[in-house]
């Protein structure tokens, strides 16, 4: 598991009090960070090699602005040139949204998927979800 | 289908060059006003019906600064109190991206899913996806 | 006068109720893009020709989610290189929000400030704030 | 002072490869949690006792999605029951940004601005900025 902890922002929340939905791609897309910089170490966007394909998110309970954050960030299913991370946020010892993104390894020059390579698939095990994704 | 036409902002776009993935959730939040507008009519959150239980997200090309995006939105499953919206982004006569939203007809004071009238059931059925979601 | 009317969005309002303040200088942004054809008429980044030194916003009143917000712009000092963007959110026949965005036409090769060539000039005299700016 | 240290979010740059300008006064609102804490300790939003007057922000140099930001926040002007709040985004040891916040103590029950209790003036005394804001 990776693990990052954040503060919500005032300005993340909505009318109805809590933090607004559409915040969450945000956190997590900030969290894959530690991935991001297995393709790209110097997080360099000028080398930059994934593409998003996809990403859900599933909202079990409310998110609050006055307490801290911890985004869980774990690998779920490993393709070719593809692959899961599935991440989780937790305030308060609930766990209140989880979702799964789709990564695409990919070279932006040739415009083509590339094989994610041995030693990054062997960092990716180390980060492996010990149960089923939901 | 209901229809909106959004200018993408400049601060919507990454370090890519194309808009942020991320931000695409707050569009088709946006694009669900009419939707809302059907359980609370003049919008006061202080009567807000609905809650997210989940969205996807998936990208098929990328959305640029320049150009208009047209939001369409469909229902998709029509449920007991939740029911399914169907979302597309369409830039330059491409479909862009694309998503699902489930959402739940909701008593915030008795925290209850509650049935969807049938009156709004009605309005539903005039915006039905006509294909297969993808 | 430059002006553009746009829907706030959901995601934009905060826990107390409004909008929130942070969002304003995004919107303003925005209303800005007809400022940024003059420079780039396609808007392509790649040849973006201005940088933002500075902005400052005032807040008279209270912006909502349900209603739409008409961005006043128009055009403040003009300096040789240099220029001020002064700009109004209204709603509800209340002017909200206003504020000042100081602009430099810029080389980005060769990271030096440009004078400010006579036919734009020509333009932004056509949008001169007709009061003191405030 | 009061500092702060945030990871730029990804989503945070824009297509000019920076962080987008309009993301700064949404850090400093987050920067100024410590402030809100003085008047409303849990940060409940039901209890909120502030409201934004107005903010500037000055813009010295790129901001970077690669390495940390320092957010510093001083005191400036104490006023009756308005004060301003000074604030810097530093990066690999150059200040990038900055600005001042007018933050005014207010009852949103009775609509009015109400004097800054004794306790919260000397807390405030305990963090002025040393030099002249800029």
């Amino acid at each position: 598991m990776i693990s990052e902890t954040i503060k919500p922002r005032f300005l993340e929340t909505d009318a109805l009090g809590h933090i607004n939905n559409t915040v969450v791609p945000g956190w997590f897309e900030g969290a894959r960070d530690p991935v991001f910089r297995w393709f790209t170490p110097d997080l360099d966007v000028k080398r930059w090699r994934l593409i998003l394909a996809r990403f859900d998110v599933s909202f079990h309970g409310e998110l609050y602005y006055e307490y801290p954050v911890e985004l869980r960030c774990y690998i779920g299913r490993i393709g070719n040139s593809s692959f899961d991370v599935y991440q989780e946020a937790w305030q308060h010892g609930e766990k209140c949204a989880s979702g799964t993104s789709v990564l695409v390894h990919f070279d932006h020059q040739r415009k083509a998927s590339i094989p994610i390579p041995e030693d990054i698939r062997q960092l990716m095990l180390q980060h492996l979800y010990p149960g089923e994704a939901r």
